[in-house]
């Protein structure tokens, strides 16, 4: 830090000409009310924090001004400790027809088959049921709370994960709720109970004039909530599909306490080769959490043609596992220790920056008491 | 929506044993005080919403729900119009040397040599007038802010920058500013001045045994802000290397209205094989912005081997120009037009979940009146 050692090393050039003025794009921004702001800003924090018992309070040695603390609103939740390190996850990537009794049939066998090989988790596609498509959606909807006979495609995912004693995510189906229909996915644990049951809380909306169209608002209803469950085989966030794309949800899923991510997704031959494994590796390196996705096997002749590629992705971002695009069943170990070794690696946990950015859950924040 | 429509195309298999019963994580959380919170909450919304003149309030079509323009607080700035729509960028990958001489005169000529080929912008590596080390940082560093003689690596950068009438965004090199040494990126415009001067935020701790141990923070300080300057060349934020990793900084820089961000950056051996392409890609897809990345050119002799791979990448995440590890100096085109197609590709402004995850720029609600 000696200037005379500095000088040792080089013959200074030309004069700054710039005379050292900075011309910031928010300095030149008025400060009012900033106290005020801030003053509310904090009582929230202070209540929050107070009121999370389990809140993580990480302190950065690194500079008095980090608030790493804050950067989650409420605190993140420290990881759990999973009920299990270690097991295998299947993926089933099937074939998704027109034929409802079929769809549910194929579904079986491949969990079937994953169960097999030892799979304690397995995860299905997004609308395994029906093809992908607003003019189905209504036709094979089904009413997921009234149960038995109104819902065969969750009766068999139930039966099946109490006799097979394994965790199915199941894919997501059209749900029907009163005059509504949603795009639903339930969580279904080894007792054959329903343990969690997410709504797409972001519609897939896009339009690439000549490439991809699509408006599932034109037929759906928009979830409420994100869902995330506690199982045997760890803390999971649910996404469907365009899900995925919201970086926030993943963040709030990890603050949470996540150990896995699933998202049921079915890219499309546009968004597929541009983003899909992108999204995946983004989420799972962000967040040093596991993430698992399970798309349809491509029907080249369908109306909506999937992508495929359902994969499983470690903490660090690394694809562990991944499918092409015909019928498989991807069998892949997850290992939970990963993901404290990757956190001491980089711990992101205590490098936020609360002071300057802070990504606030909104539930959880009207949740806690 | 016919249940008998349904029930044509399949038989009911067994029937649902769950009962419907939902065990969500979160449905047993007492909602204790959520109106206080809600109300504190709202308020603060309630006044920047109100304050913010240029604030986008983007209204979404899809769900009553949905609350887009609360995504991000204070709510986004509408991208402004650049001064320019296309133009040439250069990434100047060079080897970085102990001679201090050496690496001013190396930055000068990659520089000329962009500026001939078109340049319009040219960006320059992390720490490229000192090598690589919590050692060196010290006696590298120089007085930014006393300029002249005192800051020869950014007075070469003021006279290049008016006399080449070319903005650019000097990377970064170690800065001393009374007892603290920081990691500091100036970017000048075209008439020589520094328009802006970014403090990396977020300090590469990094421990990955036998692989990958650095501390910058035993050497260097934390800047206290992020950085989004107006150019002629559009508004650009800034990050230093570690800096990308935290994809807040990368999202309230798109919501400050930023078409670029810039990360001179060093990844290592380690980490640069494993997220430098996913984390800039990410960073782009997600914000669907432009994002430039600069690295030094691989000296495999060095204490610290950067992984090179300096980068442009456009708005669907696409990598548009890359180098390999060796001395290059990248220049591509960037067209801000695409930015505008992309957005109304996949509208996520008006398809986030404001009532579900809020995005606090915290520098900016407490500059707002």
């Amino acid at each position: 830090m000696k200037a005379a050692v500095t000088t040792k090393l080089f013959s200074p050039p030309t004069a700054l000409k710039s005379g050292g003025k900075i011309s910031n794009y928010f300095s030149s921004v008025p400060r009012l009310h900033s106290s005020n702001f801030s003053q509310i800003y904090s009582s929230i924090h202070l209540n929050s924090v107070k009121s999370i018992k389990k809140a993580q309070v990480a302190m950065s040695s690194m500079s008095a001004t980090y608030k790493p603390e804050e950067a989650r609103v409420p605190p993140a939740i420290p990881l759990p400790k999973p009920p299990i390190t270690k097991f295998k996850i299947g993926l089933c990537q099937f074939l998704v027809a027109s034929d409802k009794e079929r769809n549910i049939a194929r579904a079986r066998k491949a969990i079937e088959e994953a169960a097999q090989q030892g799979a304690q988790l397995v995860l299905l596609p997004e609308i395994w049921n029906s093809p992908y498509s607003n003019d189905c959606f209504p036709l094979y909807a089904e009413d997921i709370n009234a149960g038995g006979s109104a819902s065969p495609s969750t009766a068999m995912l139930s039966e099946l994960s109490q006799r097979l004693k394994i965790t199915i995510v199941g894919g997501s189906i059209p749900e029907r709720s009163g005059d509504k229909i949603f795009n639903t996915c339930c969580v279904f644990g080894a007792d054959g109970t329903i343990k969690g049951k997410h709504r797409k809380i972001h519609l897939f909306d896009i339009d690439i004039p000549g490439k991809m169209t699509f408006m599932e608002s034109k037929t759906l209803t928009a979830g409420e909530s994100p869902t995330i469950v506690d199982t045997d085989v760890g803390r999971i966030g649910i996404g469907i599909c365009y899900d995925i794309r919201f970086q926030e949800l993943a963040a709030i899923y990890a603050a949470r306490g996540a150990h896995l991510l699933c998202y049921p997704g079915a890219f499309n031959m546009t968004t597929g080769p541009l983003h899909w494994e992108l999204l995946q590796r983004a989420r799972a390196a962000d967040c040093q959490l596991y993430v698992a996705t399970c798309s349809p096997a491509r029907d080249s002749t369908a109306n909506y043609v999937a992508w495929g590629h359902s994969t499983l992705v470690g903490p660090f971002g690394e694809i562990l596992a991944t499918a092409e695009h015909e019928e498989v069943t991807v069998v892949a170990e997850v290992d939970y220790s990963f993901i404290e070794q990757r956190r001491t690696n980089l711990p992101f946990q205590k490098q936020r920056r609360g002071d300057l950015y802070q990504l606030v859950d909104v539930q959880r924040l009207n949740s806690v008491g």
